[in-house]
């Protein structure tokens, strides 16, 4: 049996997810061989014309570009992606600006998850503002006016993980905050950060498991995409 | 020195509050003396012409009417509150749709709290959906159509918490997810409940903390807030 | 003195348990050198015709083909089986629909593992039901009719481990419910599955150990074995 | 609005559970009124012929005395309910023998509810073996005949939960393993007993929430009551 | 036996504590009848000439005040105390300016439990700044100036526990963090808060215990006391 | 600086140990380089003639058979060790019989790191009753008479740690309980195994750290030493 | 059916304990009623001549005297009990010495339940040494002689529980150490001191549960029992 | 796109610090490439004369030497480092004394960390004080004089951290606690210590983070740095 035909005897892709969620879907690189990776992303990529795979490996990328060989990979936030030809983007994502922030330079692979997710989508703009941890405070205040032009906010932050809630003081519009497990000791691979995050005292705020870029990604994406039904 | 004097010295009411955030500043009642709370809330009411107070008891409310003839009172959300004149609620939050969808009726308090903070706000329309819970799948689903209404929705739920991933393959709006402390056993206070939602398999997902329905409304209404501001 | 010696030092197997208990010593494989589980699995073959030994590598599975040939090892599961003579089972099992359900892809080594201990104990009917996670609900719904014809149904998740809750709510013969490790971030090493799975709305679903196919399967079988007593 | 206006408002009773599952809606006795406990009580007797509200004070069963005059109370057990009629039993769950198996007297409570769920599903032998604790292990072993004659065992235990486990080695039919929170100490609350019960080194054990003996039940009852289906 | 009898029994008081660390015996007030506790206060008052007790209800101090006469009571950070008079309290103390930043008014018994302590120690400057939490940063940042007199900050925070992170990136000075057991949910009593603190990304920061507003004064105390002794 | 030096340097060796507490110093293999361990061995062994490191490579032993000729090794039990002269052994240690009982054969490991300790004590019996886990409670039941020949007993076990309850209740000598890392899922690295033989039902065991056989050893030594010194 | 018609039904008391354990069934208060526990007290003295019951109230022993004028009542300790005669205590009890150590006042009650334990047991010899914790390490230093004279030591502590850690340097006998829920914040209910207490360096110290005094106890009296039987 | 690029892209060096807090930006190693690390390094010992990197690998080292010829490497602590002339340091911290204790050798890393920290900020005379853990208690009050002539204490403990308790009732100055992750079992990575260390009953002690010798060398480091300010 090959492996295309264990793909298809052991998943069942979801191809309607588009239509019903605004996205199509993305392939978890993790525990994947690269064959099964390439196959199931060249079957995604042919129905929907754009790609995201999460989790994935340099070595899993190689194999991908032998059978798509548009597929760019980012690096530092280990995504394999295509993004969706510009004429075939919502007015609402190509208009919208998210700001990604995060506190230090060891969250930055989060970050770049959350970045290649929105690029996916579509998202016009995506504003970076890096390496503004509250231990040195003016460095966030420096950037305040920025952060007030953005229409969601994502917060990437390990350790203490106290950057969202002075980002939510700063802005009215929704925040989402993603702990990372950066730190050592007691950060617990990220507890204390996610912690902190649901105990935030800056109210509204919202949060999604440690590491998970894509996830936050994917409920901006929630809001800039269902505010575009509602207009048009 | 009189209650109110005391107020003076050790709080530094923020008063700045709604010009920045969009929401006036919200008391939280327990561990406050009735007299504090009425202090602080007709001094809230009387500058923003609107009142939360959530976590608040019979007791409190009683002294609060006292000095607040207009004051109303959510005994199951445990909220006192007053809404805002119809005339000064933006457009963008009158003609908002924000369901509010829980699993069991244990879980009616924390939907309430979010009710009533979405009161105060000016919602328009606040769809509740009670008692679906996924271990009767036919309730929540026999209700898709009208979750397909909503801006926003709020999952309220406890014991394991599944709802919210539910309901997040149904629509493609922003869900809020709000694990609650109902159950029993290794519930553990809701900690079962909070860890499904964090790992919920449909992205996109967003979590507060247990119990805390009156945050899940403030996210939803940094939602609602932040496009108005950038539709006018 | 020699390996085989070492055995009989350190270990007494219980060949009773075969009498005792319905299915015969099972080797545990990891930890244990490639000649030990070979020496241990060809007593245990000799003696009860079948054999089942979990957590098995493809190094070990090697060694054991050295000494009994008719060994096959299942991959995905790792475990090295030989299932017993259709002649030798009884009606029981070999009337029964056991039922394999899996949330994602993921899952799928457990379910594996389990479907490989319902062969060795001789049962009739396993139904795959595999990646039908509740973000996508409607993939459990259109398998409702087939559910409905098992005997006992193993329902194996990991991240936030709701579908047992679903299925659970579908059926009403027995639901086991295995939490897997299958998650990140604060999914705890299977922990968040496992606390939904205990706190399930569903009532009377019951939980084995995280990613422990082997004992749900053993779980059927006292279900599937009893029943044959009784009736005869 | 009354009492029972309220009721409708907030809770969707789901009164085609019965046909479904095999049982009718029971409810949960904490944290209701009185008032909303017997009224939600004799709707429920009025359509099924049964009851059972777990969880519940004496002060509740004396209101829904006032209601339904052959409502019965465990006090130990905290449950109120009505058996059904024997005409209405499925002779499955007539014939059918559950033994209830507890370490120490503390952890009465928790059988005597599974005791009560099992008289309302009209189970006709229940068998209580109390007070075997495995410190004195010639208690249990001196009951291993008649636990030999159940269909389903239920082992409930508090402290280090080890019971089930023996038991598990001594029958051959399913054993539903109940955590208590009976213990002091680094008990936590039943959380070792629950860990150890979920790392049995007897197979096929399954496990369900700490006190849960209701749940127990459901657990026996989806057994027994599948069974029935089967032979019909 | 009297009371007395039994305290000399049951305790050894530690009378040379003051000469060895700076400071008289304290005494626990939680779980000491009144009479215990007056008993141990007149005799530790006799020899010191100051007194602490804290975790003091007012009950034990109207007991406190029948033998001493001069005993004052701080309800709000529940301490009897008297402070030692000034012509007794070495130079470095006098001078000290120590400053007392909380996050929240929830926060402020804490507070003031330090604050009394730093009265008996005889601190001649204690700078309270309260209610400044991070959410509005703009509070905390307006009081830089005042914060960067002080000799040693106490920073007392609940919930996610950030503020010490943003003052200690302001001062130069050492800066001690006390975790506040306010919050709910997922606070899990103050350890989101004491996690938070000790992951701090400002360097340098150290931590005390929950609500432990006498340990933060202690070690504040330290800081001043081994000064002194090195400069005469 | 040669090795030698460094060890001078950075430890302190306790050579009072052995007139002190009735055992010589022990060295705790793991992390120490080769070199550091045989120049350390060697002191220690010139001194007190008899020598123990755990947690030793057998990389380890080879260097210390460099230095020491008759250093022997146990590899199951990751012990390098000489046991004393006869004639140096009290007679309380040589008439001294100490069981030595473990649930299954994955514990070894442990139990052998025990066994070890006691011959470099001099215990003159050492019983070996391997692989009685509680699942098969009459391979246990079967030795009781050897059990209760033992001054002491230790328990060895992981998975649910039930065996020492089961151990507990048949002998009336001290019996220490060891839980060991065994087991996977929700055994938590041996916490499971660990809160299960704190709340045992068998009054008056004891409990050491997790997987620490040297340590139970140890306390059985304490036990057999302090019994000479009263009867010589 | 009366109270003492219930105490038959629910509980089997195991009357051959004595022999089979060398101390007679005790019981364990909480939980169970005055008329209950009296009833029981009463049938145990009766048959054993002496009586144990731990985590009694004082409204317990009220009702028990009614029953059995000889009983005794440490409030402290929470213990009601009645002394063997002497002449039916063996030599070995008589003349043995157990010192009780322990770190506070406040975890008095903890070692008077031990020192209850050891009365009804007839050692002869209890040795208080209370209030000397660690951090005025010349407290305990002082009493080093007399520890020396014990035959067992056990040490009470909560906190940090550091010091069992000293004791068990400066003696050579058995050391059992028992942890207390003594302790606020981030001592969760003694599991700071029960870690501790595990992980101790100084070797061969054994742990007993949380606030566990009479566990402790008796195992200083498998130590104490165990001794007498080889040396008659 | 050049390393030095990404540097600049992604990091903002916060120059500023050194005059804002007395200390120049430190370098966490860990998770950096040689070549990042090499190229921020260079910059900011350009700059500021003295350079720290923690966490740092040998093949790091050899990085940077290629760069900056006069760094030098603590191979135990894992730090790269160089200190300031000798004329630039301040006179407070060239007189200031500060002792290093830990517990046991396995400790050493972290001290050694902790010392080089205080190296680069000038500190003249650092007092080490190795291996003088609890268990032999002698050890640490042989050095009780040259504890006392230090500023600051810093006690480095794993296992159950107690030696900090012991050392603050010695001396009267600051005591920082370190607690770190060595020990096993139980140890839980640190977590036993930490938690020990923060309930210890020695009062005025603080904690940082596990295993943060950096962390409490900065704290040391801001006590000897405000004290300078105040005398000049």
């Amino acid at each position: 049996m090959s492996d295309h035909e264990q793909l298809e005897e052991f998943a069942t892709l979801d191809h309607d997810r588009e239509a019903r969620q605004g996205f199509p879907e993305v392939i978890f690189g993790e525990g994947k061989t690269s064959e099964d990776l390439a196959s199931i992303a060249k079957q995604l990529f042919e129905r929907s014309g754009r790609l995201l795979a999460t989790r994935a490996s340099a070595e899993q990328y190689a194999k991908v570009l032998e059978v798509i060989a548009e597929a760019k990979y980012n690096a530092r936030g280990r995504c394999i992606f295509i993004e969706p030809e510009p004429s075939k983007i919502a007015q609402s994502f190509r208009s919208a600006t998210i700001a990604l922030v995060c506190a230090g330079t060891s969250d930055i692979p989060v970050v770049e998850e959350a970045a290649t997710t929105l690029a996916v989508a579509g998202v016009g703009h995506v504003l970076r503002i890096y390496d503004v941890g509250v231990a040195g405070i003016h460095r966030v205040l420096s950037r305040e006016e920025e952060l007030q032009t953005a229409d969601v906010v994502i917060v990437v932050a390990g350790m203490e993980g106290a950057l969202p809630s002075v980002v939510g003081g700063l802005v009215k519009c929704p925040v989402i905050a993603v702990p990372t497990s950066i730190g050592y000791g007691a950060s617990f691979g990220g507890l204390a950060a996610l912690l902190g995050m649901l105990n935030s005292c800056a109210s509204g705020l919202t949060v999604v498991n440690i590491d998970n870029g894509f996830g936050a990604a994917m409920a901006a994406i929630r809001i800039i995409g269902s505010k575009k039904e509602r207009s048009e």
